[in-house]
């Protein structure tokens, strides 16, 4: 079952094998199971970027979507998650993507379920797609990761993609550093690096997004203290390395962890990341789309 | 005017029909509208399995969905169900799903609108596409229902498909019990069983959900002495009929009115019915657009 | 880029242009681009017939559809309507069709997004795609506007179509009046007419919608009486002239602006209204969509 729930149950040679389908699907590549399939998207929480990125590339690929919300669905007379999968593979959904705030929901359901899941995120623990994009990204735009110096800048502990992203990165050569504030730093990420080095140094400045829903009450009236302390400023993005880029997930939260005139700047690779994204999620749906397939003994899929 | 708002205003040989057709297309037939066509589901209540179950026959025959939801729609301004429908069918929609929580409210509507309705609910009345899979599921285990002995547990009284599955079945020849609280009975669907009598002549346990949202504050911390009484228990399964099976529409309250571990056992047809219910809706679903073909005097559907 | 933001944005030229391509469409003309192209329906406030129509719309023209919903989306999280916007463009939608409680939201988006804006309706702004939609059935029903004698009744301050449908009734030859509670008048609109005397000129009895959402409490148990005062009462519709007709954007309040038994009555246009709008849409999209060919240099359309 290809399922893709974590960055970690990748080998070095999946991720690059994704990758390199990711690009094809960029340079053009169509690709299209032979009969009709379908895919459900499950966000049970708000999500822009994630969910239509994902509804693009399933349409990309010409797979029916499904476009399943919690609030109208019987999760509201508490029908369970693991119900609610099965009864969609049952009417005829092939893959399922979900995001979801409990942190590893899919650790139930993995080998309990028939058709593969795909995580968009779960509470704060993984965003395997994002970590492709990211990746996807970097490799674009130096070829590889050996030896590259990577920053991640924020709040390291609620994010979804600061870990997953800092121990494939390792995994495949680069340096990886952590920046922000230091009640925030976790050691097993990265070692410590302050703003003012980082951007001597980083080839990549990975912004992270402050979750001003996690930290309500404590940041009020600081958005602007954070920003000089530890967002990255116009007067520091001119202090960085030449060739070096600047990565945020989004939403941004402009001003506060980069300045609003760097978002769409020379250096920022924030928009072109989101662009990136559907062709990662094209590989990834493919990917399952394909297990899907052989394990059912027939051939559905064509290239032309 | 082919809606579907109720199974007793179907005839014996429609209802063969319809089940005939949901099996051909169960063996992989295939039937497309010649046409562009559409239909609008209208879910005024929440709801997965006949939500979905919908959604995927119709893309299963062509037909263009367009999903409404009363959150985000001009019924918040005070839009009658009348005006919305005749609203959509002047956009060109070819036929309207509905579910809704009031009992018949499509009463004032067959005769004034001009497009199909296919009741998917309504208050504590109808349901007949769930009648319909729930038929389909006994005849295919069954051959027949002459003289089968099928048992309706739960809460009759504000079941969607208790009286509408009990009077169907009467018609078809078999034979009809209710169990579960005695101050739930009606005798006008059954005779009346005792559960530890049902499971011994029952052919069909057909168990309904307990609506606890109906139930509020009357049902607490009695699930289990529920279970115990009026449950199928896993001790009770033991002694059911050797070639007898377990049916609920689902979502299941697991340990109330069933065992969790016998949802998914050998002798239960839950998941299965959720699989069937797809064929019967694209049955009902070409009843519905090849009437409206006639009416308008175009051929519209072509077999291949 | 070709946004359609506003009525006065167009040529009068572009307005025939664009009523005659609705025309076409009407007579079953097919177009559809080339590749594959996605559109965005951006609704932040409820909407049935505008909302519904577009998708119509959008999918006679085989294109693919992306349903943004506000409350599901990183809105919640604070993303601004431009973040929002050029993070759909990233991801590969062609144009997005917006309706937005706040006035002219497309002010600050029109010069910095690279995909064409369709509005939908803003706060109390403008509803270009209805203004076009009126003078379609105005069209269809008259021939020219040249003479024509227009009445508005209602709220004119607070509607998004009076006044843009008041200038460029007024460009393209017709005489416009207004009607209703005079505190609700705006003399640069037209001149003020009584309801008698309207009903004895008019050519056409343009009715807008009482916002009761807009005037809480002002207009409790009171609606009968607007209904003699300024209403189209069953007694005043008798007097209408011969060739005259009604016209309302809907949702109607039935018994208010109108007897509710004049909807589909003989001089009644409103559900041809919306009957038109799909059209109307389509020769707008179409637009929006050869723009972006041209622009991109590609020919991406074709014409069977």
């Amino acid at each position: 079952m290809n399922h893709l729930v974590e960055m970690s149950s990748l080998t070095t040679n999946e991720i690059y094998d994704l990758l390199t389908e990711a690009r094809f699907f960029k340079n053009g590549k169509v690709w299209r199971p032979l009969e009709q399939k379908f895919v459900a998207n499950l966000f049970f929480e708000p999500s822009t970027r994630t969910r239509f990125s994902f509804e693009v590339a399933e349409k990309k690929l010409g797979l029916e979507v499904l476009n399943f919300t919690a609030e109208s669905s019987s999760v509201q007379k508490g029908e369970s998650l693991y119900d609610t999968i099965r009864t969609l593979e049952e009417i005829g959904t092939d893959a399922v993507v979900i995001r979801h705030q409990q942190d590893r929901y899919f650790d139930e359901l993995i080998n309990q379920v028939s058709i593969p899941i795909l995580n968009a995120g779960d509470g704060c623990g993984n965003h395997p797609t994002q970590s492709l994009l990211d990746l996807f990204t970097i490799q674009e735009e130096f070829g590889s990761f050996e030896g590259l110096n990577i920053v991640i800048v924020g709040d390291v502990l609620h994010s979804r993609v600061a870990r997953s992203n800092a121990d494939v990165l390792k995994r495949l050569g680069a340096n990886v550093f952590v920046s922000g504030p230091i009640e925030w730093f976790d050691d097993s990420l990265g070692n410590y690096i302050s703003m003012d080095d980082a951007i001597e140094v980083a080839d990549v400045m990975m912004m992270l997004r402050i979750q001003h829903e996690r930290h309500e009450g404590q940041m009020n009236d600081t958005k602007e203290v954070y920003h000089q302390q530890y967002g990255l400023t116009l007067e520091r993005e001119q202090r960085m390395k030449a060739n070096s880029i600047i990565m945020h997930p989004a939403p941004v939260n402009r001003g506060v962890e980069i300045a609003s005139e760097l978002v769409e700047s020379r250096k920022s690779r924030i928009f072109k990341q989101m662009h990136n994204g559907v062709f990662v999620r094209m590989a990834v749906l493919k990917r399952a789309m394909s297990q899907t397939a052989i394990q059912r003994g027939k051939k559905v899929c064509q290239h032309f």
